[in-house]
């Protein structure tokens, strides 16, 4: 039988990144090709001690409980988010089911179809995916490495008139980028200039690797008036637990709360629970310096060897944070069809191109240094530059 | 500031049960308005022992996990359902965040806006949320006790050409009626003669009062073809968990995967690992004989009193299983109205407006009598008939 299924599943896509993972999980395959964090470092003990205690206080934790989540984890969330120099109050916090529903919440209650979203490019292909779901119409805005350029960004605001500005601005996916102070604040006085909403995705902020750099996210700029801020504990806990949040002006928040009473009426407030017995006993801090340490040494490892490798021409900066390198081979290279000669030799990466919102670069790839072992990264990285060294020119 | 929000918003409403929740949650209200399992009877250890084996196991059930939802579990349902007499194979099922998600999900990859859903009269409100936010036009079908009634029902296809029929055909929400086989055979007829998806929401089928009764599920009569199934962890386990899952036409459920991947990208792991350890360690089916045991006296408190109740006009049909009293008052009556003065007299009701699909019967109301133990049913009980007693002629 043939199914009639809703116009909107021609805009829909599967992401590349998680279809390339169902091939790379062999077990010859070293993978740099997944936004993993490191398995070994969870903290496993932690998270039962905090589980049991979840279950020690009251069976009514295991109850329905309110969509907009469970209050003390806002309240725990506000405190930490104060931290960061972002003032916002328990009831403009909603708890969601990883930031990946934060986004599509978001894009649920304001964009229309033919709606524009302007966006640095590459961004993150998740959202790309959801973007494209709601029809919407995203526009790459001119950028460098400090950011969107002003220029370009405001002639976008000016004559597109988009409902919403999407960045990653600290330690982006795929590129690493971080926007500087400067760029920060001139794309804050535009959005309020033109009364646009602006996203910031910050799932990576605190994977910093100079740990005296500060970064001001954007909302701590902005007086919950045009910034909305999302971030998860998938990066400094562990994702399996698919719990993140969002903050923003209250009007959108108590929306984003009534279409997710229709989505699936709340997140799993068991985990919840759990997560506020984990920041109160738990200093996650600590456990977040270990992480910027560990991944901080693991990015070197990789960068050395690209250092090294004098013979391949590639060009790349070195991350500040996050979790990836963002590589450019010679433009003549495929890094799709790259990856199959890397599969060959037993290593994986994602090729650059699903990040591109238009015009894909196809000579670009991403590579994540936080899964494996600097051991496993090495001979990873060998792999990779045979292979990149006799990269067949572009067909 | 006044922020642009999508047109679809005007079609999403808060749940007025939600709405309701957040009024009685006084410490003195007695309210059989919420569809709250008993907490009293949540197997705690038995789910502290499953997270823990969990967490024993591997740190990857941990990691980031398949949008489709762990294999374990997704082998573990197909045997579940099929002692149901629902034969599928696990690729033919999706995890989801709550039996409410499979809702969502199949919405967003099946309707257009202006698309035909019929659906019982009254049904789910949450089902009627959904729909409505993706701007459907929700028919309702003429029914009487057993289930829809084929003339209306075939009349209704014809002219209507409905994308889907949305029924939860065993001790429903809100007003407690099982179908009957035959009526469940003629309704597939029908699916099968004008190639139109049955969608069975199925989250009480669990709880019956009869341990002989035995409902064939109609996906058990359908070769996967018709009908899309969803349940849910949440009467039968607890509902903190929000795991749910979906089986149906594997082009169906592979869409779903695909707008779930960008949605939430998967549920929550740990929580469906822990599930597979309680299912290996724990008789969930003697724990489901205990939760239809313990109910079923529930009911008959709520039963009793009522039949005793001479002095109230009140129809009502005693639930062969689920959660819920519907209770219809003479006409003149406005439950609505009656809420307020209930909650002056210390106990709650859901009035039965909100799950009408259109020209509500304002003289209904749903009761719940699973979250109460028996001496707070009287007392509560006592209540309500003092209320009814006194019903103000409806303005």
């Amino acid at each position: 039988m043939k199914y009639g299924f809703a116009k909107r599943v021609n805009h829909m896509q599967s992401s590349a990144v998680r279809d390339i993972l169902k091939v790379v999980n062999r077990g010859d395959v070293i993978s740099f090709a997944g936004g993993l964090p490191d398995e070994n470092l969870f903290p496993v003990e932690e998270v039962r001690e905090a589980f049991n205690k979840a279950l020690d206080t009251d069976a009514k934790a295991l109850q329905y409980g309110e969509t907009e989540g469970v209050p003390a984890l806002r309240s725990k969330l506000t405190e930490r988010m104060a931290d960061k120099g972002i003032h916002r109050m328990p009831e403009n916090v909603l708890i969601t089911s990883g930031s990946q529903q934060a986004i599509d919440l978001f894009a649920r209650v304001m964009f229309n179809p033919g709606d524009i979203v302007l966006t640095e490019n590459p961004t993150y292909l998740a959202a790309i995916q959801v973007f494209q779901s709601y029809e919407v119409n995203i526009v790459p805005v001119d950028a460098d490495n400090d950011g969107m350029t002003k220029e370009d960004l405001e002639t976008k605001i000016q004559q597109l008139k988009p409902k919403c500005i999407y960045i990653v601005p600290t330690y982006s996916n795929p590129d690493g980028k971080v926007w500087s102070l400067e760029r920060r604040k001139e794309l804050l006085r535009l959005a309020e200039k033109y009364h646009t909403i602006v996203f910031e995705d910050d799932p990576y902020g605190d994977i910093k690797f100079d740990e005296a750099e500060t970064v001001a996210p954007l909302a701590s700029l902005d007086e919950n008036k045009y910034v909305v801020y999302t971030s998860t504990f998938s990066k400094t806990v562990v994702p399996a637990m698919r719990t993140g949040w969002i903050t923003g002006p209250y009007q959108i928040i108590r929306m984003m709360a009534q279409a997710k009473q229709a989505t699936d009426l709340h997140t799993n407030s068991l985990t919840q629970h759990a997560l506020v017995k984990l920041l109160e006993d738990f200093d996650l801090d600590a456990h977040i310096r270990t992480l910027q340490r560990t991944y901080k040494e693991r990015m070197h490892v990789m960068k050395d060897i690209f250092d090294r490798a004098d013979d391949i021409d590639i060009r790349y900066h070195e991350p500040k944070g996050g979790m990836f390198f963002w590589v450019s081979m010679p433009e003549y290279v495929n890094t799709k069809a790259l990856l199959d000669d890397a599969v060959d030799n037993g290593v994986a990466f994602v090729p650059g191109a699903p990040f591109y919102v238009n015009q894909p670069a196809q000579n670009t790839m991403r590579l994540n240094f936080t899964n494996a072992e600097p051991e496993l990264i090495e001979e990873g990285m060998k792999r990779l530059v045979e292979v990149m060294n006799s990269a067949p020119v572009q067909k």
